[in-house]
């Protein structure tokens, strides 16, 4: 048994805790997190960027979900965890498993790692047992962690959000009357605290994030800023000065919201705002506010992106496309012949992204599965997993960049070899259900989980599906994956509104075999007027030619056809002028017209 | 002023009531009301089918919804009533109104009328007032009442139901374990009562359905019936002893309810029971389940009709085509003559349903709309707005029967001379929509709102849509629109199953001109099974051509033709030889493949 788990035993007997429960999660709820909020990693040995531990003091169980069951059954090995499959029927939940194991007692979580809603709803499972929030019990017992996360932040222009902060902070305001017209409005989440103040760091793999909390004052008085300054050189310190925010150490955020709150009535998204800020807004505040609407304030308003902000992005997607081209070319010069795998396609694909000026890192970890490992949907290729591309089948490959005037995120699939007919049935009835939901139109008014059958329709009929969502929204120059609009099977009452930037990304999978994905991100834009109201429809903003080899023209209308030949025409004009002769002759011919 | 007003006002000053509301329902909340429960109606002197009457000292209005504004307008001169328009931005509520008018006070309600859910809600939004139960006001004012409906009431054979009273009983107590397993479940809907004791009668226009309530121990011990055992002959009194169901008075209901759930648990249906039931619940039982989950039991069970039910749905599908390709060929042949207008062709319609043995009544009013009142969504001709049929654009025409067997509803939309353009895009595109809903293919676990897209994209295309559902479930012999399926714009959380009724009916309506509506009844049926799950589909059981001669064929693809021309198959297939041989050239006709 690791002597981290010791460890952590011997804490919860000083303290006495009967059980410990260890998310993933760092203070903001991010998707991803800094080394220094490793902990769950630390303690059970398990890499994988999903998992829940549960220590009792004669046990101790890793959950995690179907990706990382094989993994975590090795990395799991001699550690004293055994492994909870996530998603399975006969998986006791966390709570159960407490409960069977301790009987009664108190269980500790770290206040700052659980949100109030996940708080709450662990509280009331757990019942009658205790859930207390304990300080972060690694502070003790975890030797050389690593420290917080020391990225340079910094200040984006104007130019290049297309709105300055107090105008931002004039759009909250004027957004959340009449429902709140004073008090202070908790913002925990660092892309909002990123888009709200026009901030960038380095803190968080993939997404270019500080680590920062914002406080906006509803009465227009003052904003605050907790972030480590020495990740501000002096110009940005200067900058926020001159726009009236004021500044404050990171570590000073709790002891500084105690008086900042004193007296005041606050608004906290409960989704996205740990049980910590709560109860001190509770212990000093006068009222809260903790409804998720209109408090998703920032996320609304993130989500509707502005002129400079689009024209960042489709600048972004020209440099991707490019890459994406020249990628292409080279994969059908090199694959064969047994010296390209998984890895260094996606290392490839890195290395002619970064060839642009503005590309500053991959938007999310690449995924790359030729055959069956495109089958398995969050496949990110290990050294031990890592094969040589050949010449049979399919390979999928889901990457995406940050550019600093936006992100991306594309999906291919491209076949290697001679394509059999279920090959094409499979890939043409994706490709069908891509353009379906694409070329869609609708009333102002809808919602992303109304459309999602567009995008399925094609393989249903065959009696096919994927089991993810069809498409999430995507930040300008911040999250690949953001909120609050989708388009999935389950309802969600956010309403698709021009501006939005969503991916369109239908799938099919067959195990064992291989995995087809073909994903664009779609800007909703406004398509005119009539008598029956005002109506929106979606434009590609992707730019890069989709596989035609494995496609069956027998089962594609021709509008179709009209719709691949028009957007391919598209992608040749925009991406050519800035193509060798050479790599404008290789996408002239993959984007030749289908008749 | 009517002296009905003035009446009113007599008894409230007596009673000390500030303010009443008189909406239009029964105690069961039944779709339509009997002569008896139209105090509205009486009050008011506005005879729709919809509407609120408020009626404070000094001021009283009529709220009631756009289809019935001009109506309401003209019936409401010289009442003492004003309108007001539901559904407009400056309408203010009718709790507003009430505050406005009286500023502070008691308002009065007929408890039996009000759900909990309708009256916990207005009570919520007439705070701080006070909203109380009252005593039925018209018994005293109103009269000349007509009395309680007393139509005969029968019970229908195994061979007709296709399961026994104590089967259903056994599936309710089976599906609501192991929620609830003692208890008494409060039946209040007239047709869930009917259902449960394969039970009909006629006290309620277009509904085959006696007013009744049912109580069932979930014990398994004893069904209580509570009706005017007038309406029975002693055969179905001695079969409904032999099945252990307890019969009542029906006015003996709430004094028996008292003693029947003294010190039960008790379980209701919020919507569709009384407040005044849960007040008596609250004052003799134990505990109360008011959620509506799981307790739309009964609905659910209705809901997915056995064998028995979906092959006499079949055989009334049959004799409702037959009749609908004889009215077809009796309008083509008498349209322009001058003497056929809206009412004596829905006349001709019900006639032609007369003629089969199993024809019982209408299934709702019929809505005959010729040229503009086709666009008015659910017109209804009367004497005064009844017109003459020319040979002109569009005539819609959406109706339906009880009977024995079954229940139908269908809309056709015939084009009466020579389609425009537009005409034949607007067609074309609604039977597009209404193709490729009909068409589609869906895992099990699918809500109807996922589907609602498909029908309306094509539309959508060319910035149309309509405000309506789509699609409704449809009983057996009861109820011609009925839970909790649907498939809507909005979400409904219920999933559709195999065994399901379900109308597919989109429409678009150009104001003023013409309204087009296709309405076919749908069967929800397994559809096989693949490693991606169970797959269901549609099969269309309504049996009628759709007119072709406003199909604009290059709106459609091959498919939709493909799709248009096995239907028109199966149709004469199935109805040709119930036809005269005249009548089988006509349906040969309206049934030639489409090329």
């Amino acid at each position: 048994m690791s002597k981290n788990l010791t460890a952590l035993r011997q804490y919860m007997r000083q303290q006495r805790i009967d059980a410990v429960v260890v998310p993933t999660n760092d203070p903001h709820f991010s998707e991803y997190v800094a080394d220094h909020f490793k902990c769950r990693q630390w303690l059970t040995g398990f890499t994988g960027s999903a998992g829940t531990a549960v220590v009792t003091p004669y046990s101790a169980a890793l959950y995690t979900d179907s990706r990382y069951f094989l993994q975590a059954e090795q990395q799991l090995q001699n550690s004293g965890f055994e492994l909870k499959k996530e998603g399975l029927p006969e998986t006791e939940s966390i709570a159960e498993y407490i409960k069977k194991s301790i009987g009664k007692g108190t269980v500790g979580v770290d206040g700052r790692l659980y949100s109030v809603t996940a708080f709450n709803a662990l509280k009331q499972e757990l019942e009658p047992l205790t859930l207390k929030c304990v300080d972060d019990p690694f502070a003790e017992i975890w030797s050389n962690r690593p420290s917080l996360p020391n990225g340079k932040a910094f200040l984006l222009d104007v130019k290049q959000t297309g709105q300055t902060i107090v105008g931002k902070l004039c759009a909250i305001r004027a957004t959340m009357k009449p429902a709140i017209t004073q008090g202070i409005y908790v913002v925990s989440a660092l892309d909002e605290v990123a888009w709200l103040l026009n901030l960038r760091g380095g803190d968080v793999a993939y997404t270019p994030v500080a680590l920062a909390y914002a406080i906006v004052d509803m009465d227009d008085k003052q904003t605050h800023l907790f972030i480590n300054t020495q990740k501000l050189d002096s110009e940005a310190v200067a900058e926020l000065e001159k726009q009236k925010i004021r500044l404050h150490e990171y570590h000073e955020f709790e002891s500084k919201l105690e008086y900042i709150a004193l007296g005041c009535q606050a608004i906290v998204n409960p989704n996205k705002t740990s049980i910590n800020i709560l109860k001190i807004l509770e212990k000093h505040s006068d009222k809260i506010f903790t409804e998720s609407n209109p408090f998703g304030t920032i996320a609304a308003l993130k989500a509707v992106k502005n002129k400079v902000e689009i024209e960042g992005t489709r600048r972004a997607m020209v440099a991707d496309g490019v890459a994406w081209v020249r990628f292409w070319k080279w994969l059908e010069e090199h694959v064969g012949s047994g010296s390209i795998t998984e890895i260094n396609a996606a290392e490839k694909l890195r290395i002619l992204r970064a060839q642009h000026p503005e590309f500053v890192e991959d938007s999310f970890a690449p995924i790359v599965g030729y055959k069956a490992h495109g089958a398995i949907v969050h496949y990110s290729a290990t050294h031990e997993s890592n094969i040589a591309l050949g010449r049979e089948t399919f390979i999928l490959i889901d990457t995406g960049a940050q550019y600093s005037c936006g992100t991306t995120d594309i999906t291919r699939t491209l076949h290697l070899g001679t394509p059999t007919e279920e090959e094409k049935t499979d890939y043409t009835l994706v490709l069908k259900g891509h353009l379906q939901l694409s070329a869609a139109k609708f009333p102002q008014g809808t919602r992303g989980a109304q459309l999602d059958m567009l995008a399925r329709q094609p393989l249903m009929q065959r009696h096919m599906t994927y089991l993810h969502g069809t498409g999430h929204g995507v930040g300008h120059f911040l999250g690949v994956h953001e909120g609050p609009q989708s388009i999935r099977l389950n309802e969600n009452p956010t309403l698709l509104e021009a501006g939005m930037l969503t991916s369109c990304e239908p799938g099919v999978y067959k195990t064992g075999r291989y995995g087809i994905r073909i994903e664009n991100i779609v800007l909703t834009v406004p398509d005119g007027e009539s008598e029956f109201g005002k109506f929106l429809q979606f434009e590609p903003v992707t730019l890069c030619p989709f596989d035609t080899k494995a496609v069956d023209s027998r089962l594609l209308n021709p509008t179709d056809i009209e719709q691949i030949n028009e957007y391919h025409s598209k992608v040749y004009e925009l991406l050519s002028p800035l193509l060798s002769e050479e790599e404008k002759e290789f996408l002239k011919q993959k984007t030749l017209p289908l008749l």
